[in-house]
């Protein structure tokens, strides 16, 4: 085992959490609650894409929410980027960090961005030019690296493929998504160390899903192969908006509570997460799938 | 990576799943649900407890249960026993193989069997003794192996001198129960270590719970051991009666799942798991925590 130190968590509640939710959240509420992640420890938040308001209206306060967000300077803001529409509204919100992904599945690239994937590859590697230009900081990642609802499993050659095309930017991360939760532990450890391999001296980064219940087994063999970032969500909000009654993200409670079982820091305050999930879960009016947080303690 | 070729599922959720379910399951419902597992392809079910039908009224129809299931002769049916009543009882419905346990923490131990740890060996040890002198198999456990909702953590050294104990009496299967669900997956791997080689010749078994989030993680680091029996229970009902809000059992659906995309035989369908789980939750009109069986496929 070669467990990392510490964890970073990036808490994508905001982004992946609230984007396929209906009932739209005030930008006070997602504002007081970014000042709970913080308060929590937590030092890295996607707060919100630039998309369509249209499409997704939950993430139509992006602009004010940019504009009203307090910036500690310990805490890293990110936002999600589709498009080049989108990284404009980012870089006139003085966004310092963006995130710019490609997907691995053709069906999936063409729902997701109208393009097949060399072209999302082509489109991706020009805004993550144009990012690093502007002087943005940038992760660059796979979604569905592991496999996709509609094709099945991803072989490891498309994703490595990807994040060597993703690459020839220099963006400082490279990211790997489990979008759909179609990932094994197996896997994981399997395209982590090839991606390692192709990916040297670069962060390297886990978006997971748990959607089919392994999120919490692949989060453990990831950290059993010293990976020290993973996107996670409050109370576990999200989910595939390609498959119905699927669960989310993995969450950053229950993420917090193993890292610390194993004996890793985070840096972050379970008990206090567990408030928050559970005050958050009030305010959305639904009992969200974290575990840790629903047990009376 | 030492998984095993093959996985033993033990099915729980007719004792483990239902002694704190209200409800009381009729004795043709739990008839019918043993039947649709034998039909999935499981081979090994805990049936009942023999205990106070006063205390668990669920159990009370263990008589009748245990006369009228069909017993195809590839199936393994076991029960709970507590205490000498409850082997008599077992031994008057030709129960083939009982589970007998002591608890690892001295607070449990007191509150669940009204005797000291010490006692409580025993107590144990003579009815290992008493059941194999009758000709039942026998599967000795180690409840609370790992931690205890009133304890905490329990130190290896105790639970590796009850499993000395225990084996004393010449068991045929070691089960160590994280009944609690306090372990994490280092102490599954280094309590599994050194049992292993205190109970060397012997069948090993894990009896994991999920109540904080753990259990797929400590299922996959018990399977990065080599574990190849586990007792799980569908739809993952069940759960610590000392902890309120907690899920119970790691659940047999999503068990199978992870173990078929490691590779893994278990000579279970998981369509026909996922489908009596549904069944089972509509019920006893409740939802499992189960993943697999939530997302619509």
């Amino acid at each position: 085992m070669n467990f990392p130190e510490n964890v970073i968590i990036q808490e994508v509640a905001l982004r992946d959490g609230l984007q396929n939710e209906k009932r739209v959240v005030a930008t006070a509420e997602k504002l007081r609650l970014v000042e709970r992640m913080i308060g929590c420890g937590i030092r890295r938040i996607e707060l919100s894409s630039f998309v369509n308001p249209r499409l997704v209206p939950q993430m139509a306060d992006a602009e004010e929410l940019w504009r009203r967000v307090e910036r500690p300077p310990d805490v890293l803001f990110t936002a999600l980027i589709l498009n080049e529409r989108g990284l404009e509204r980012a870089i006139s919100c003085a966004v310092p960090h963006v995130g710019i992904y490609v997907s691995a599945s053709e069906t999936h690239s063409r729902k997701n961005s109208n393009m097949n994937i060399a072209e999302a590859l082509k489109e991706a590697r020009l805004l993550l030019r144009k990012a690093r230009s502007e002087g943005l900081r940038a992760r660059a990642g796979v979604m569905n690296a592991f496999g996709c609802a509609y094709e099945g499993a991803v072989p490891l050659a498309r994703t490595l493929e990807i994040t060597m095309g993703l690459l020839e930017e220099d963006p400082e991360e490279i990211c790997l998504a489990d979008s759909s939760g179609l990932a094994n532990p197996l896997q994981i450890r399997k395209y982590i160390e090839r991606v390692r391999e192709t990916a040297v001296g670069k962060a390297l980064s886990l978006h997971l899903h748990n959607t089919r219940g392994l999120g919490p087994a692949n989060l453990y063999a990831a950290l059993e192969e010293g990976i020290s970032i993973f996107d996670t969500s409050l109370g576990g909000l999200g989910g595939c908006p390609l498959i119905s009654g699927a669960k989310g993200n993995i969450s950053t409670e229950d993420t917090v509570y193993m890292i610390a079982e194993l004996g890793i820091s985070s840096g972050i305050d379970l008990q206090g997460l567990i408030k928050a999930s559970r005050d958050f879960e009030a305010l959305l009016g639904q009992a969200f799938p974290a575990v840790i947080s629903h047990i009376e303690q």
